[in-house]
């Protein structure tokens, strides 16, 4: 007979568990896990069901319990404290004594003897001692006796939800249904989900035109970073640039004398992974200004491009690592007919896979020692998905502090596995969602669908790469509105400056994602004091971004209605709901547009046409709005958009402000 | 090093697969199975997915291409025609020959050096050819070498379909992801999809008033069931009925003299589960009857329902297979405040449940053996799941034409569990589904949702227990409404008769959905003669059903607009949309009512204004429409409803019935 005892209880479609467990979820320390299930058993019984969740390295389960929200669907939650991974499960079982309890209500409602169901109880009550430690194994035989005496007394005790949770407490655990094995939670530190990137070549930061800057030169730079509010510093590779098929300025298929090449050209005579490009300085100097970094709150991290130049050492080391044509050459990167002769891909599946990978994850290795815990990851999906499951999770098993970012520009469900397999944050769409409705639909799709459980988008209004056509048109009020979408829309973003503040605008060409005289191919030197600079706005919003909880988390944002397309409004607010922000952003670069937001006042405690205050935390100033549909006009030169705080306090409006 | 070498391709989100492949998904013989799956890589190689079933006692493999639809994601079908259990897998894989060919041909629409390509291509050839026997070993070989000498010929070669299709005949297979374990299919006989059931209490058969009914009067209702065109004729049980706290009419608590008692109270000293009434006849009678139902293309289908009397054997002989109270007696079957004395449940989980468990298989068992091979089962949601999923899976590898009919109507959830553990059919809330939207609704969520995949509908308009309150108030032009609804909407539908057709609509009390003097009680005598049958109308719609493939299958459906909330109409049509119909049903049973119905013509193949006719498979009356809306009318004494066949052919209309 191959059937197993009856199990009871089934347990599911539990959420959150992402492809039937095989991937974990992820949260920061502080957030909380909801979990939900379909719990249920055959016939009328009353059941128990517990969400139980540890540290992976814990041997206690802590316990919850769940609670049944009808049609058979039970809930409950957790907090994740400790960054590492956390397991959770849930346990439910026939509760013998909630259904006893249950049908001896019913029957004393019908006025039926119950002489009989009161003994039942009673036996329920000493099984349930024979599990139970002093001094519950004799107040578990002491409610049994008075229950078996009967009387009214006996009834009393009997329908106590006291007996019931001390009879719960020593249940047959060993008849109950566990789901198997664990789902899993990756907990990562506060900056893996709040976090506000800079980009910077750091060889354009020298004091003098044309002189390749050093990272001591970046030092001075950390004062400019760290007062706009950013909190991640992230430069380009700093290895050294092969010479070989080298590209020129703006991708000139022959570089001239002095053309620096591309930092993702990487390695030559001088290293490779593991070096310092010499004109940055020495490995001492970059370990400074790490720390220097550190000490104004700044993190630097690094890319991690896997790809070397022709001059790099490992292909003359490690030949079997590359990919060797019929004319003895090693094929280089393209994407027919665009050819990418300075740079050679690493061949990840050829049969001496294992050593290559073992020296990748031993790169990345590397510089976690020089005390960097942050990696931009270049182009992953042109890698195999397991080898980033594989050097993710294991570093992260010794570094648990570790963020790695998906620069994975790709198809939606590339970019998915991606997040899946173990990137902490990942590149969006979001630099290239220009209308209202891409917007709303994206941010639909990433906060109200599973990928909210995993995939942590990162909002970029440009990079090196990407210049997108709305900025190139709109000038510095696009920048000025994209910067606030980026930085609202999403609790992590970031921009490549200074080019971003410096609004930046000019395209290769006509048509082109492409920067004119990109930095991707030669140093430049940066007019930061410029008044085209929007670095005001972006330090007064990364300000207001620390101050406010609502804008360091992505989830909670509810789309608001406005009866003008060119004006976008969304509500966000944070875990515990005290406090609701509105953000309203023109989208039209060139005109001022005007319109009515719609709010759903009741959820914000408020009545039909009461008046509240709405303060624009941009300049403070404070407006009295009346019901649900208030006006709103901006006026794309002067102010790009509103990040209101809702007052939602239960104070009287001061006289003089009531309109 | 823990990492598996890259698995390159990976496949997700597989469809369809119930509850991560726990649970097969179902079938009849000669239906379609359509699978989907995202199917993608790392990189940018191409890649080709095959989708692989068989017969899972068959050694071999059958393959079929699957092809992309975009966004990554695949599909494939293939048809399952033995009974039985089919699996099936998906196996992808990054096909070099086809990147590599994809490749070349960009690289000469840019006109560039393709001399070293031709090479790469010609290796892969060679490779391919180590794997293929002859003459495809030296096929390959030698397009190879016609690659190799390059020329124009080399290139017709390199770019052709054929010379792909060859090298991916022959790919490393080693190298591709298969998804494991294989999911599975269960596949019945036609009648799981297509069937219409007449329940029957056996004892009421009798030619004389008050005489009970024995298997050979039955031999006499087989005609009459046959000719309304029925094909399941259903016996509540047939067993020995119990003495003891015997239920009397009207359950009534304490029985008179001469009263039969419920059929579901089943033991007595005459037998139990395996005996059969002995007023009814010998086994022998009844195996006579279900081969004389054979004959005139009847199966009759039993009753299971594991439950005693106190006066079962079992009792006596099992006390262990019952839950026994302090005061030495049996717990009876109650949900307070009722009681149902009559009947004591069995206790599937007491630690003797195996040898419960075997006895009860061999119930089932027992009454295979007489020639019967289709059962409903009585409450199944209040035993364990994992008993049916035992009972059904081990019966059905030794018979797979089995048919269980899972008579839960109760939560959900609980309800697609049942079909998930194994049961072919299910009754339905339809039962109950009184208006337009509501019937919609459901509609939906049965053929828009998983549950399409392994929950196949039954639908009663009524049962011995359920009189709907939409009957009662209706009489007979409901009856005939919700005839043509059951019998149109659902390929499996079911009616008790003979207080179906005869329109049996009186309540045992206002706001009961009891029947007055319910036959579960007392032995009937049905006038079958009575004008007011709706005999007429069943044999014509069952008629129909058979010359129909359109209504001959559940998911095929869209609901179609009127303008009229009386009125419900919905397209049907077979897999092979040869046929379409359209059926109009008035739901109001006491007032004539009219609407204007809107099809998508364009989807039936006309334009515009063009007209069409549409014959009422009813009486076959041809009317011609002309656009997408139309009006249409029913007087519920005289028409319940349309069935219309619309004639898509492309023949003209003959000249005497255009408008």
């Amino acid at each position: 007979m191959s059937a197993n005892r009856p199990a009871g209880v089934v347990i599911e479609d539990i959420t959150p568990s992402i492809d039937c467990g095989r991937f974990p979820i992820k949260r920061v320390g502080g957030e909380s896990v909801v979990v939900e299930a379909d719990i249920f058993s055959d016939g009328h019984d009353e059941l128990s069901a517990i969400l139980l969740y540890r540290p992976r390295d814990s041997e206690h389960w802590s316990r919850t319990p769940m609670v049944c929200l009808g049609n058979d669907r039970w809930k409950a939650s957790f907090t994740v404290v400790q960054i590492g991974e956390y397991e959770y499960t849930i346990s439910a079982r026939v509760d013998d004594f909630k259904s006893w309890q249950a049908k001896l209500v019913k029957r004393l409602d019908a006025k039926q003897d119950v002489s009989v169901d009161l003994l039942i109880g009673a036996n329920l009550l000493d099984l349930a001692a024979v599990r139970a430690p002093e001094p519950d194994f004799r107040e578990l035989r002491d409610l049994a006796a008075r229950i078996r005496k009967a009387g009214s007394g006996g009834v009393a005790v009997a329908t106590s939800p006291a007996t019931l949770e001390l009879a719960g407490r020593y249940a047959d655990e060993s008849l109950a249904t566990s789901h198997t094995p664990p789902l899993r939670v990756i907990v990562d530190r506060e900056r893996a989900g709040f976090s506000a990137w800079y980009e910077m070549f750091p060889r354009s930061c020298s004091p003098e035109a044309d002189r390749h800057g050093t990272f001591k030169d970046c030092e001075a730079w950390l004062s400019y970073v760290a007062d706009m509010g950013f909190d991640v510093l992230y430069f380009p590779p700093i290895h050294p640039i092969g010479i070989t098929a080298r590209k020129g300025r703006n991708n000139a298929v022959v570089c001239k004398e002095g053309d620096p090449g591309t930092p993702w050209a990487i390695g030559s005579s001088a290293g490779g992974h593991k070096s310092v490009h010499p004109s940055l300085g020495t490995l001492q100097d970059f370990r400074s200004l790490v720390s220097s970094a550190r000490n104004r709150g700044l993190e630097i991290a690094l890319d991690i491009a896997f790809q070397c130049s022709p001059d790099h050492p490992y292909v003359q080391e490690h030949p079997e690592w590359f990919r060797w044509r019929p004319d003895g050459t090693v094929q280089y990167a393209e994407n027919p007919p665009k050819k990418y002769q300075d740079i050679y891909p690493l061949e990840f599946d050829s049969d001496d896979w294992r050593s290559l990978w073992e020296e990748l994850r031993s790169v990345i290795q590397f510089w976690i020692d020089q005390g960097v815990r942050i990696f931009r990851v270049d182009n992953p999906h042109t890698k195999p998905f397991s080898f980033w499951e594989w050097v993710i999770t294991t570093l992260k098993s010794d570094h648990p502090d570790l963020i790695f970012l998906s620069e994975a520009f790709t198809r939606p469900k590339v970019m998915a596995r991606l997040a899946k397999v173990g990137f902490t944050q990942s590149y969006t769409y979001f630099t290239w969602r220009r209308t209202k409705w891409e917007l709303v639909e994206y941010i639909t799709e990433l906060t109200r669908t599973e990928l909210s459980e995993y995939f942590r988008p990162n909002f970029w209004p440009n990079t090196p790469d990407i210049l997108m056509d709305y900025l190139q048109e709109g000038g510095r009020p696009a920048f000025a509105a994209r910067f606030v979408l980026a930085a609202t829309l999403s609790a992590n973003y970031g921009v490549y400056g200074p080019a971003f503040e410096l609004c930046v605008n000019t395209p290769r060409e006509k048509g082109s994602e492409e920067y004119l005289n990109s930095e991707k191919y030669e140093i430049k030197h940066w007019d930061i004091e410029s008044p085209i600079s929007i670095r005001p706005l972006i330090t007064r919003v990364n300000q207001i971004r620390r101050a406010s909880k609502a804008l360091q988390q992505t989830n909670n944002i509810d789309i608001e209605h406005v009866d003008n397309d060119m004006l976008i409004a969304y509500r966000k607010w944070d875990e515990e709901k005290s406090e609701q922000l509105l953000i309203v952003v023109n989208m039209d670069a060139r005109h001022p547009q005007a319109g009515w937001v719609t709010l759903d006042i009741e959820s914000l405690g408020f009545s039909g046409q009461s008046s509240y205050q709405v303060q624009d935390l941009l300049d403070d100033r404070t407006y009295v709005w009346t019901g649900p549909r208030n006006y709103v006009a901006l006026r794309p030169r002067e102010r790009p958009a509103h990040i209101f705080r809702i007052i939602t306090g239960t104070g009287a409006l001061p006289g003089a402000m009531r309109t």
